[in-house]
């Protein structure tokens, strides 16, 4: 496939789970309270603060990778929806839970839940969710049911547990590349491979094809941390939608900077002191985004997303699926990985 | 039963119950990140704060509920394990969330996570909660696991309707006394409903003896809410660990308060005028408390719980358990809302 193939085919993909999941999901965000149906209706762009209609939200990732993994188990898409309905359900639960505690106000250019309705709102909004992604498939009439929320409820720890050091890193000097390759494998990793594993797994899918689509999913949320920790530097901000040089201007401790400071010589001890001091001139943020260039981190990074994007395709190509379904999992895959930095 | 018989019987059925549920609740502990851990740890009373063994924590009624209501089922109290140790995870995920929503700084005079750790620390550490609840059933080998593992997602989404309704009315003057119990019903009645259920269920009940366990939970539940909201104003505070006229001290729109403001005439108005002003004088507090009890919202309160208690009692006798899991549950009840007030 040429590249803009492969981008029609992911774009095409994409378009056709969001259809299938939307109504499902709305079915169940209905169930909510008011206060967090209202919130959680807000948040997932359907309606705007005065009640007009959003423009809908976010590209539905996880759902897509949900409905793609049933199909790539040859079963129809419908098997696998409420697996799909589940996965965006928590990915919205930890991301109303994730602004607030990292103090966000804005999420694409729109106010937080927490900014807007209060921390007690974005707390129980999030709680509800988690609460009714596990509602939703133990209500299915899948017999893989109780599987699929047993793998939601232990991806959810694992998406605690990378918060939790992502959290904790921010106040230590010292996190090496392999903790915070850990840390991203659980806040992003683990919920992009639950994903891409739960439609196989509630249609009953072999092992060895669950296991090949849990591994894809894996490598695909490190290949994409790793992209999007390069966009948090060097990505232009008409296209990301966040200021030019953001993650240094927070100084965060993303994958190509602790690459540069441990490995990057001299590079990388001048850049370890500039995150160790306050200053956010423009001049000294380019200066560090020089560093991180010289000490290595920006050729590490691009060129670790490569090799984890074909151990993603490696994986599929090693199990016997429906080759649609394995070619728009690639496309999908690419789509996410091969964004412009 | 003598008062004092059926006291001695709920201390040691809570006693049982509590030796039972504790290793299994260590164990589940155990296998959280080690922040999660150390937070949980501290919070359920296991540790303290500079490392050294806690004083145990609380008594453990819930468990006591999913053990007893198993044994009501005709099964071994060791069948409703997992979901002993799911109810006493949901409760404490709702205590953590609830004291940062709620500000509280101290529960049984020891510092709250939120103030000891910060907010994210609580968020977080209650997210893991709830997950290793439906984690824990879903493990469990009984084939009613996933409808168990149901009842608590559904449980928890009663949970948080409750608090959404106790923080919206803590802005709102005109809560009548029907909202203030579908309130208490969500925040306290629904995970003692469930507690008494889920050891039915798991143990696989005919549908009528868990309706009925269920029952009982929840008319405990409203009784328990009404004797606890008489505690927070005429409670001893050497007993409750409160301040004497506590919850008039807050502006706390408790049941009794309620009742008194809507059905206690002039001295419903008087006291909605205090309740709208910010005085805090001492004088103006026991005035206060005069005026509930002349509208009437002492001796409501009290008549409530009795009635309420009584129909927890009355949905036992309906059907056919054991007599030794019925006298305790009766105990267990009694003891809960018998307190002194």
């Amino acid at each position: 496939m040429t590249a803009s193939t492969t981008s029609t085919t992911a774009v095409e993909a994409l378009r056709r789970c969001r259809d299938l999941v939307t109504p499902a999901l709305q079915g169940a965000v209905d169930r909510l309270d008011p206060a967090s149906r209202e919130q959680a209706s807000y948040h997932l762009g359907w309606t705007e603060l005065d009640g007009s209609p959003g423009n809908g939200g976010g590209k539905a990732v996880r759902p897509a990778l949900a409905l793609l993994s049933t199909e790539a188990a040859g079963a129809p898409a419908g098997v696998g929806l409420p697996g799909a309905v589940a996965v965006e359900l928590v990915h919205n639960f930890s991301l109303l839970h994730d602004d607030l505690m990292d103090g966000d106000t804005e999420r694409r250019h729109r106010r937080t839940v927490w900014a807007q309705w209060g921390a007690p709102s974005a707390i129980l909004t999030g709680d509800a969710l988690l609460a009714l992604a596990v509602e939703i498939l133990l209500e299915s009439e899948s017999p893989h049911a109780a599987a699929a929320a047993s793998l939601i409820a232990r991806t959810t720890r694992e998406l605690i547990r990378g918060q939790a050091e992502d959290v904790a890193f921010e106040r230590r000097g010292d996190v090496s590349v392999d903790e915070c390759l850990a840390m991203a494998a659980g806040k992003t990793g683990s919920l992009l491979a639950a994903s891409a594993e739960i439609g196989a797994l509630l249609a009953g899918a072999c092992p060895a094809v669950a296991a090949a689509l849990r591994t894809f999913g894996a490598e695909v949320g490190a290949a994409f941390q790793l992209v999007d920790d390069l966009l948090g530097i060097w990505g232009d901000p008409t296209v990301t939608g966040k200021p030019v040089l953001s993650d240094l201007r927070s100084r965060k401790k993303s994958l190509p900077v602790t690459y540069a400071v441990h490995h990057g010589g001299a590079a990388g001890v001048e850049l370890a002191c500039w995150l160790a001091g306050s200053s956010d001139d423009e001049k000294d943020l380019r200066r560090a985004a020089a560093l991180v260039e010289t000490g290595g981190g920006r050729d590490w990074a691009a060129a670790e997303a490569r090799r984890r994007m074909s151990l993603a395709e490696k994986a599929l190509a090693g199990v016997d699926i429906p080759p649609v379904a394995r070619a728009e999992l690639v496309a999908l895959g690419r789509h996410l990985t091969d964004r412009e930095f």
